[in-house]
């Protein structure tokens, strides 16, 4: 397997991503977008970009900040992402110059792409699908699910699969049911997991060192739907 | 495979199940109690019973009513389901004899039952569940989550999976999210998976002869819940 640095651009904004692939073979195959929590893209979204690629798929883990930056603490990780979250036309196209670099990559299939990501890296991903990226499918683990646009009927193209701690301090019930709603509307393919006895972050084995009870690593939670998610790609891809 | 009809009782009534195995084997190996949908045992469980014995379990699927008692019609199969309901204890005696009669066959390893169910059967496994019954797992597919009596904490001994039509007109957001919270309180682990544009019945082919239009076939939404099952079988049983 290789992987390695990546940059693109966003406007003036250098990106600094990670690509994983196996070079073993030169056959285009699926690709898949991963986008980090809100701490930045650290090591939690490059080892799942590399156990993506480890299934056959070529995985880049975007960068949401610019220049690979990189927060540890809570409140700077929200502070950080509430700018980045407040005009929903730029945070689109932060996710959407990371896909572009993906599909642009020579051992990709541009017409086999999905996206995935994690706490605002699964708000990215569902913002692509809102936009109407040209994506098989969405998965996102304890992704914020509000939006300040909703989805237009007919507009998403991915199928979705929301993986959700049921326990989820940061995302309640009401904001569960609110995107069902929102999905249904739109006529999308939707299916949402809740996880009993989970937080946020259940699926980052470092989310404890963060210090707040509302963030906790739950590894069955955590198997789960990473095999939830390898079962949806096997549907949406047909096999890597 | 091998299938036939099995007689069991409960008090004076007498129940005719089926079951379903590899008989050219004589490992003892899971067994996985099916019940079926308030119609009574027909065709639907006991094809679901043989897909179980092609993955290498031992499956019955349980009469609800007595005599093998099949109806067609919605209001009279609502009619039979609502007098077997209205005694809990004697709802969960109905399930619990089927479930008797699994783990006594010579083919079944006891330690090592499960109970799955569709539509009113979905309620007896959750109800199994509730009562302590000895299970490693339980799967609803559109079963009722309501009861008359709540799990006590720390009474469930099964994990929990619960697959969900998210415009099933009787199974509303109120009712699953009333489920989450009394199964976290019962500190039960537990899943729901809640399928976009997906109404009751919706593992049934059949559905859509009801002619009520809560009722539909969704062959998306069964198979991906099929393999949901699968995948959680494989988890707490590790493999048949």
């Amino acid at each position: 397997m290789k992987t390695e640095s990546i940059e693109y651009r966003d406007g003036d904004v250098t990106l600094r991503g990670f690509v994983a692939f196996d070079d073993q073979t030169s056959q285009r195959r699926p690709g898949v977008l991963v986008m980090p929590e809100a701490f930045g893209l650290g090591v939690h979204a490059k080892k799942r970009a590399e156990r993506l690629a480890a299934l056959g798929y070529v995985a880049v883990a975007g960068d949401p900040y610019g220049n690979g930056l990189e927060v540890t603490d809570l409140q700077e990780a929200i502070k950080h992402a509430s700018a980045l979250r407040a005009d929903p036309t730029k945070f689109r196209q932060r996710a959407r110059v990371a896909l572009d670099k993906l599909a642009s990559l020579p051992q990709v299939d541009a017409s086999r792409l999905a996206a995935i990501g994690y706490c605002m890296g699964g708000t990215f991903a569902l913002e692509l699908a809102r936009d109407g990226a040209p994506l098989r499918g969405v998965a996102s683990f304890h992704g914020g699910l509000e939006t300040q646009r909703p989805a237009v009927a007919g507009q998403i193209k991915a199928k979705i699969l929301v993986c959700h701690g049921a326990d989820d301090p940061f995302i309640p019930p009401a904001q569960v049911n609110g995107f069902a709603e929102e999905m249904t509307k739109a006529g999308a393919d939707w299916q949402v997991i809740s996880y009993g006895g989970t937080v946020h972050s259940f699926t980052n084995p470092a989310a404890d060192s963060v210090g707040n009870p509302g963030l906790a690593y739950n590894k069955l939670s955590d198997q789960r739907s990473w095999k939830a998610m390898v079962s949806f790609f096997e549907e949406i891809f047909g096999g890597a």
